[in-house]
């Protein structure tokens, strides 16, 4: 990385851009500058980062002069907006939200899988927090036999829809429990003891946008575009971390033993082998990895697998994968 | 049914021993006498069951002399002590338990589906409330094409777990907006904003119980016993009713619509065809049906279909299958 380094971060404020200020923290890495970039409400909130005590500016058209690498947690319309003027400023920019993902040339890295992809590109997309969770699991199966199909059912948390998503389950819960009526706001439905069959917008086919995401991210970060594989995504009232029920299907016979030993070996992945110590959402939140676990043979099929990812979506999910790919950036 | 029948409810204090009264009670069902049975903490306990104050009495081996049909809602292990004496003092059992599922020769019926296998036998099992509400699904769908392969993971309810899941949902719940110490009894884990990836005990291959009920239970049910099917079940932070993201393989090509059209024609299911209308947990508590939604051709198959099931477990998927098993006694 270049010495003193200006890094701005933008969208510091959210949930993701917090938690990206949290490991950069955490880490050595050392930067001449860090900028903090959010909306007019946050300004002057001060963040300790890296060592300096730094002042949240409003994100304009000026705030990425002498930039050179920029983060950006922020949605798909402020990524659109900005991610070109942060470029043009000469930075590279990886963005988290979903503007530049599938766009052609646009590399979409998880580091644990296609690092080479960074290359050179000035735009580099983190991908969505359901497929980070479940991609390094898919690259370290295929290291024993090719991928014949994925069925995944996801178990969501809220903070996967920012603080306006953990305030409401907090508030709904609080409202019922004191039998008052529930108002939902950041969700379409009561999320308070109930399960929503729906993230994002659902499309004309019946699919939803998240489920698309899985779909189509996971074909593009392991350059399988034909790769046979359907989602469904639900969101669940937990607060942190999102779980998976994934079915493989792969097409050699593989051994339980040498599935297990992949993903021992695999990087970013904790295996849970033990079938009574499964990993949950309450024990995986805050936490860098991404825990595996339930996993047995499914003897529906000649050569499958079920078995159960959870991992905490705003940190391993988003925010890391994007410091990681920084971190990359050499 | 005989005239002046007596009918015995064998745990009549419970969840499901509380709805199969509600249902009784809504239904047009004579009886010449109904029997509430019940442990010694229930004794004397008064409902009112068919137009009759009934005092609940201590379930024990004299308690079936002079009964005709015996609904048990009972565990295990009680319906294994006391289901041969209701046979042996000349009754009919119908129970609600796993002990008597997949045991040759006892039928295992859900009316949807195999209502003939009834016959004239002396115990009739009642499945397992994830299957009830699954199986008639599949038996609608076989109709239009054999089924090739079934993945079922499950969102269930604390009310599958009784009145001591429920309260424990609520006193944790309580505890943490109450920052105070979360205690676990009737679950292995802290269920309160959180999954826990297993209902019932884990076997050594990996799945748990309930995932093989749903296995076994739907293959017998269907008279099926290859059917490729797997399953994972997940104990979700909801009060009441079960919902199951189901992945369906067929071995025909089949269209939507057709397949709407069948599942729009079968008893006991309601199919929500519109894409932004699908059913929630919240919304089908206490009600009788088998609610479809979110379905969609899975485009990973030549011919598959991704859907979401939702039912009240304690009613649909217990109580009412039960009670349609005895209206079927004629």
């Amino acid at each position: 990385m270049k010495k003193n380094a200006v890094l701005a971060i933008a969208g510091a404020t959210g949930l993701v851009g917090n938690e990206m200020i949290s490991i950069l923290n955490e880490s050595k890495m050392q930067f001449g500058q860090v900028r903090l970039l959010a909306s007019e409400n946050s300004k002057g909130e001060i963040y300790s980062v890296c060592g300096e005590e730094v002042a949240v500016e409003v994100l304009d058209e000026m705030s990425f002069d002498g930039v050179d690498y920029a983060l950006f947690a922020t949605d798909a319309e402020l990524s659109k907006q900005y991610v070109p003027v942060a470029v043009k400023a000469g930075a590279v920019a990886i963005d988290n939200s979903s503007h530049f993902r599938m766009q052609e040339g646009i590399p979409l890295v998880v580091p644990e899988v296609n690092p080479d992809s960074i290359g050179d590109n000035k735009i580099i997309a983190n991908p969505n927090c359901s497929t980070i969770q479940l991609v390094p699991v898919l690259h370290a199966i295929r290291s024993v036999s090719s991928l014949k199909r994925v069925v995944v059912s996801t178990y969501q948390s809220v903070s996967g829809a920012g603080k306006g998503g953990l305030d409401e389950l907090w508030e709904q819960t609080r409202d019922i429990l004191n039998m008052k009526e529930v108002k939902s706001e950041a969700f379409a439905h009561q999320i308070a003891f109930n399960c929503i069959p729906q993230i994002d917008v659902i499309l004309e086919d019946g699919y939803s946008k998240e489920e698309y995401k899985i779909i189509n991210e996971s074909r593009k970060i392991l350059s399988l575009p034909e790769l046979a594989i359907t989602a469904t995504a639900v969101r669940v009232p937990v607060l942190h971390a999102h779980a998976e029920s994934v079915n493989i299907e792969l097409h050699d016979e593989v051994s339980l033993e040498d599935l297990c030993s992949v993903l021992l070996d695999a990087p970013g992945i904790e295996l849970h082998a033990d079938h009574s110590d499964y990993p949950m959402q309450i024990s995986s939140a805050s936490d860098d990895m991404i825990h595996v676990g339930r996993i047995r043979r499914d003897r529906s099929l000649k050569c499958g697998f079920d078995l159960w990812i959870v991992a905490d979506n705003i940190r391993k999910g988003a925010a890391l994968n994007a410091v990681q790919i920084l971190e990359r950036l050499a």
